[in-house]
């Protein structure tokens, strides 16, 4: 496609004519909206808001329209804001442990353009993915972790990440928890899959907890990493039926099938700037 | 609620600027939106839009704004609109036969105040129903059907929910199909609802028709009525399992609370102002 | 139906040969067969079965030959067992509060006999529903609660329930919690629905809570009442999707159609004698 | 798992005692029944039965007894019968053409042991998943076709398939109809995935179909291949919400996360001797 958007996702204090003034800076801007989807928080009072547009012009100009969107709507609008131009692809990180089945989903996902992103390289505190990364010609670096203190070896991924110069960490069944100094070092957005639906059965073993309880529905869960483990704001969630007649083995095989896909519809969502969070919850335009 | 709201639905030829211009009617106008959904048909090159702002000022000078709003999106930005008044409450006219679930759910709904429109009358081509609307007070009336002409009979239908000035006919599992001079002449929508999954097993018994072909999911279907049967626009949807262990009374039997949730859903959504129809399909802005 | 045919429950320790002989009596015994599930609990060691037959014979025979395989599965095959007949209509009594839907779907389910089962009575600690009970000639008793010691109102209940000669108690949204003397007492299976996808969000204002955590699907949970609120075994489990578009009184509204139908799903369980429990589990032979 | 097991799947003519009688055979043979499902069509008076059961032995007693049990159920009961012993590893065939994600997602379930088969080649009427297969060293085949007349390549497709004893056909968006000769001369089971909810939508571009008839939910559908395209018994259903936010590429990209996921469950199933058909209808043993 030669025309280009931009995407800006913001929010901040509602008041009375947001909506006016963001189309109307776009159209003296010469943008044409595609789409302009709001929500409000009626509690909170919080405005939110996601706009795309087309921006007739060539990069370097339509990167300048986008760089004074963001300054007027902070400073004029008083918002929150993020912008994202169309043909600008973000990078991926995954931090994956043994099991294979999310890194494959979204490592083909991408090869195959179904996301929009590129995944650069993947990082894990075990060995078995390794002859799986190679086989696709995917950077793999070990490091391994460090017991108690593991702020060594957070500090060797922050230093992986940055120099793939990644927009997005994956935390694809990545066994650990990381630390809020490592999140607040990353400075990127970090997604995490759980395998429950959240906030029923957090921690570890989650479909043998599920299996005990006897529900008749399992989930899965992905959301934005916290420092609390299994408490950010959660992204998109799915289930899938079960019975009696699951054991725990099945619930485990069922469950992969939904843990890849609810991961993929939240790394896609992200991907297209879909996602606001605030609150420990979040705003989903879809 | 004191406050007054609007809703606006419209749709037309698209142009730069639409949403621009119409916040700023809004914003010009003292009102306050609340709500801005917009959608494009890219192909059609169709604008969409549901609006929903608060108005200061009594009921009638609510009105009189409303009517200015919807005088300008015609004849200033060429859209096609209808405009809805928060304190207004609709009133529904339900055609039934002997079949009493869906009938029973809206009614109750409907005096629960879980849908915001009020039943106002009932007409059968029989008159198994005529007890259950006695008992709660609700107006029945029989028109029997005439065979191959039945101008006669429908308008009889047209006379009835004329007295009762009715805004919305239901067909809740009504076994007659509607002419088209019926339709034009009640110049108010008409909602369906079909026990398929649209457009497999359209026509009579889809519950064999479903049994027969051996499918694993059986749906229901709440379309706006159309001269041919089983083909207007779709509004809701909904499926739900089945396995071989299910007899058609089975099937049936589940079939009945999809029914009624699929209608249940439809009636809301358009009673709501949220269901835009053109080209035989919808736009719903949930 | 003239044939008449006997269901029986059973579970009891697995060994060899237990569907080779429960299958042998009943041919023995001149049945045939309609249906028959086993499960096995393979860490329990467990075994479950549900059988359903057609047995030749008038109403007195077949109750001899139900009473006869009753004791045959008890004292040869050591097992817990359970038998109804196919004429038997079990009588279900109600304990609800303000809030109507779920009483009025099982009311009007009962009525055009689309579950297997006579409301019979309608017992509330509030006088909300009594007009509605009275519009449909259902009983209807006022038992005021007791604050703390609430013995001597659940005493009345009992003796309520009693005099009805009901089968089945029903919490349908019945806002107190039943005491382990209740349930002990009325020695009848009590089925309750919870408005949230338990085990997350039980207690109460489970939408609110729902809300605040930001899931994506809300749910609605049908089981057996146990001593401890919302921690019997589970019988149905279903959910809906919601988003940030959804106010706290949205999910409310979305989730009363959950609840009816959950509740309604499992009662329709239950009478058909389909749901086995164990180990604050249940298998459900559906 | 030393303990090996066997699976019988089998239906005919029903009969008083056809329960007794083979849970007994097992009985006096040693078995242990794991589980024992049975169904019945009332309609057409047809007795299905899948049974499975631990069998003491080595692999040559326990294929013995497998082979006893077929005679027994076809000439005592009048059944068709089909056997399985649990250590035998079926080999399957893809049929591909452009489209990836179908094959790629069950050649890494056949690596990481998610489905009980082995996926031994690969025939395609293109050549575009040729590195794909080839990084994986999984044999690939390129048939070119041959327009009308297509029995040539048809015949190549049949020889290159009994050269790697493969016991299952895929066709994982395969875009050829397979004729009557090919199906008849294969004597092997063929597993084809429609992108649609069968029986809507049957033929080319479902996906722009669905989109014109502006239906809320798009589907796919898993079947066993028939002469007639789109018309055989069917193995397996889902489906997904869709709204006008959705354009035609959406729908495929939701569909094809779907696509893969049924065709994915509909050969587990298959591969877990799960599936009977007949009358061009299934019954799935689940």
């Amino acid at each position: 496609m030669d025309t280009l958007s931009i995407v800006a996702l913001l929010y901040g204090p509602d008041q009375r004519g947001l909506v006016a003034r963001v189309a109307g800076w776009i159209f003296d801007n010469e943008g044409n909206i595609l789409h302009a989807d709001q929500h409000r928080d009626p509690e909170e009072n919080i405005f939110f808001q996601r706009v795309e547009w087309i921006q007739p012009g060539n990069i370097a100009t339509v990167r300048r329209v986008a760089d004074a969107f963001a300054i007027m709507a902070r400073e004029k609008l008083g918002m929150t804001v993020r912008v994202a131009l169309s043909h600008e692809v973000p990078r991926i990180g995954a931090l994956v442990s043994k099991v294979p089945h999310c890194l494959q989903d979204i490592a083909y996902k991408s090869k195959r353009g179904e996301i929009r992103g590129e995944l650069a390289c993947v990082v894990s505190n075990q060995t078995e993915l390794q002859a799986f990364c190679a086989s696709i010609s995917l950077p793999f670096h070990h490091v391994e972790p460090q017991g108690c203190d593991n702020r060594g070896a957070e500090d060797a991924l922050l230093e992986i990440f940055r120099l793939y110069k990644v927009d997005l960490i994956i935390m694809a069944r990545y066994t650990q928890v990381l630390s809020s100094h490592f999140l607040q070092s990353a400075s990127i957005p970090v997604i995490s899959i759980h395998h429950s639906f959240l906030p029923a059965f957090p921690g570890g073993r989650p479909y043998q907890q599920a299996y005990s309880r006897g529900v008749k529905l399992i989930g899965a869960t992905a959301h934005y990493a916290a420092p609390s483990a299994d408490k950010g704001p959660i992204i998109a969630q799915d289930v899938v039926r079960i019975s009696q007649r699951h054991s725990i083995a099945d619930l485990i095989e069922k469950g992969r099938d939904l843990e890849q896909l609810v991961l993929a519809q939240a790394v896609r969502l992200h991907l297209e700037n879909r996602v606001l969070s605030y609150n420990n919850r979040t705003v989903v335009f879809d």
